[in-house]
């Protein structure tokens, strides 16, 4: 098999090109939250299915088409470019990732995975190079789940891991007016006729270079994280039902207080988290009446549960639910009959093992861009639309560092340079997956 | 001086009419919340000048001027209707509260004061009783602080604590698409010209019928609480500054959540409170970005702090105040410079001590009624109306026992014969006061 660096040779690289792609459409399609003085300095908003994400889809299907690669709309919105191989009866090798983002979301999260698929397609056709079998670039549909409540939402459809119907009547919680899923696909024009399946819709192997999202990478100084897994989290609907009364006449110790019962419960599952070295998150929260004298009735909040290991991830949550129930109980300290919470299970997302063979090329392809001293085998905090390819077809995932951690925030950043890398690992990786295909 | 039953000896009282009045008044015109079989059992939902507060007013300003009251609107919308006397060349004895209601409001708040003195005229009418001076009957605009975020709105700009400018341009907080009070006077057509002025538009005293929202008469077996004066509070608005950051990828050691500092401040002023037998409450708290698996970056909440010492509740808040800075500044136990909490008082009701001949016109008129052994001195614990105008003109208050003292709640309730025993007690407090005016 010959090296990376054999096969790079053969390819015409344009420096700089997938960086400024990046930020032309990130400027074009939702810019949102200047944090610095240049043009780029901002973070991006491009909720799934808004009008934003319709202006980068648009933009996108016309990107593929003239690299000659056939774009097919599936049933839940996803997009396929399809660049052809030189045996086009097999299933693609697909890169993928998405271009939606979170409301306060940066310019790298998902969008950089999708555009440095674009650079090694816009690389092939530079270099002439035609595949042994052809190769897949996807922007899965809502991977964020911020607007719409259910996040890597199309590649679970397609790995028949969520209903499409159940995908259809989803709610969004973000505007004033609810709408679903299926309304906004058809308002955008993106409800395709391509099965959201991996039966009908096959794909060989997916390939996904993300930003971490996270410190480790930055701190130990590496350049290239090879992803083995990812750790697991549910997320669930959590609510505590009160009293309402007047905040002015009711007694301390007459009191039951759902938000002071709900405050008693994060700061407890905070410690629940540190004790097992995992993570709970409460990124949600409403409460009624909501008025400045009346005491809450009635709250909802969202719970996210993380830990590299399932049974962990259980054993936190059990411990979430009794502690949770012993506060409700006793809003004051006293036990009371009304205090009640509720737990309601919205996605378990389970631990996950990447495919050797696709963790190989990635940690090869690696390794000979930037030395065995600059890569490190990492697990995903986060979870992304591999995680749903990888329960049917083989699947890794290539991590860039990000300055300071920091996603999910306007001020998310990688430098240039980390981009490249980025790319240029992914490139390997799929030429390399493409010819193990052949042998 | 006549004795309480030589005054109501020569009145024709019709039993039942004024609890009538407040379940048909009360059916029509935002009932909400259905707790029972009856068709009486549910709340009121009459946010100030909503559809519904406009029914009422209609419906009040013609009960009004069918017992032959001049009907004046003032410039911040607050009814007034003068029953004429024999001299009425001087300012009338004023009874008020008010007909709007909490979002989870009840039948009794506020509207028992109203529709209590609407019955005092009708008896006055029925028994053709001409009072040495006038008798004004006064529905004073927004006082829960609901819709519109001030409460005691109205009084308060006739008592020249609030600037009619400022009213004005206060927004709502409950609808979508906020609102101004100015807009909404103007909607529903209570913009008025008379001055909202104490000095431009007197009123000799002010005496205020209202239920407990508390549970002291009822778990003392009295009838009839005679309000001595009304604790101290201070509103705040606090905002919590932290980072937004993703959930499965930020170390607990590495975050700056928002919320989590929240809700360690809100078990904080818990503790304070308990520690000086004070009062803190959160009623409202809105949180950016609102995403399930993002770390929130910013928290705005309401604090309410009470005490029936002006010292005590000062004292209270010093505390939550330098409690709140040590734990922004150190949202995980380690400090950090990020973290920011910021306060902002809304509105402060100092303690109030009601003026004494008011109080023994009650004392008396309650004692003759019900007998001393079934009243009971009492300081109110929320603000009302009365504690606007006690501080222009000699001013007193009447409560009744709630069941369970549960107030701001649809289930609200106080019988028919608590009811009536306030009114009575108003009717022989109002004609007291008058004979005292005379002598």
């Amino acid at each position: 098999m010959p090296s990376l660096n054999d096969t790079l040779s053969q390819f015409k690289i344009t420096p700089g090109r997938l960086v400024k792609t990046i930020h032309e459409t990130s400027g074009k399609f939702g810019a949102k939250g200047k944090w610095g003085p240049l043009d780029s300095d901002t973070g991006v908003c491009r909720l799934a299915l808004s009008d934003e994400d319709k202006g980068v889809r648009d933009w996108f299907v016309q990107e593929l088409i003239s690299l000659g690669c056939e774009v097919k709309i599936d049933e839940v919105g996803s997009i396929f470019g399809i660049y052809p191989g030189k045996d086009n009866s097999k299933p693609p090798t697909a890169m993928g990732s998405h271009l939606d983002t979170q409301p306060t979301g940066g310019r790298y999260d998902g969008i950089l995975g999708v555009l440095s698929g674009l650079e090694v397609l816009r690389t092939f056709k530079d270099s002439g190079y035609v595949p042994n079998y052809p190769v897949a670039l996807v922007d899965w549909m809502n991977e964020e789940g911020a607007r719409f409540p259910m996040s890597i939402m199309a590649s679970s459809v397609w790995a028949g891991n969520f209903s499409k119907e159940e995908v259809y009547n989803t709610k969004s919680i973000s505007d004033l007016k609810p709408v679903s899923v299926k309304e906004e696909l058809e308002r955008i024009g993106y409800l395709g006729e391509t099965p959201a399946n991996y039966l009908q819709n096959k794909l060989a192997a997916h390939f996904e270079i993300h930003i971490e999202q996270g410190p480790i990478l930055e701190e130990e100084e590496k350049e290239i994280g090879i992803v083995v897994g990812v750790q697991s989290y549910s997320w669930f609907n959590v609510y505590v039902r009160g009293k309402a009364q007047h905040t002015g006449t009711t007694p301390l110790n007459a009191r039951n207080d759902a938000l002071l019962s709900c405050a008693k419960m994060l700061v407890k599952a905070n410690e629940i988290a540190h004790k097992h070295n995992g993570l709970c998150s409460i990124g949600t929260l409403r409460l009624e009446p909501s008025s400045i004298n009346v005491i809450p009735e009635y709250v909802h909040f969202t719970l996210d549960c993380r830990h590299q290991l399932d049974e962990v991830r259980e054993k936190i949550i059990e411990e979430c639910k009794s502690e949770f129930q012993k506060i409700a109980e006793a809003p004051n300290g006293s036990s009371t009959k009304e205090a009640k919470v509720e737990f309601e299970l919205i996605y378990t997302s389970p631990a996950v093992h990447f495919n050797e063979v696709c963790v190989s090329c990635v940690e090869q392809s690696a390794e000979e861009l930037v030395g065995k001293n600059k890569v490190k085998k990492i697990i995903s905090g986060a979870g992304h639309d591999s995680c749903s390819t990888s329960t049917r077809i083989p699947t890794s995932m290539i991590f860039i560092p990000c300055k300071d951690g920091v996603s999910h925030n306007f001020e998310e950043y990688s430098t240039p340079e980390q981009c490249e890398n980025g790319y240029l690992t992914l490139l390997g990786a799929v030429v390399r997956y493409d010819q193990n295909r052949s042998e």
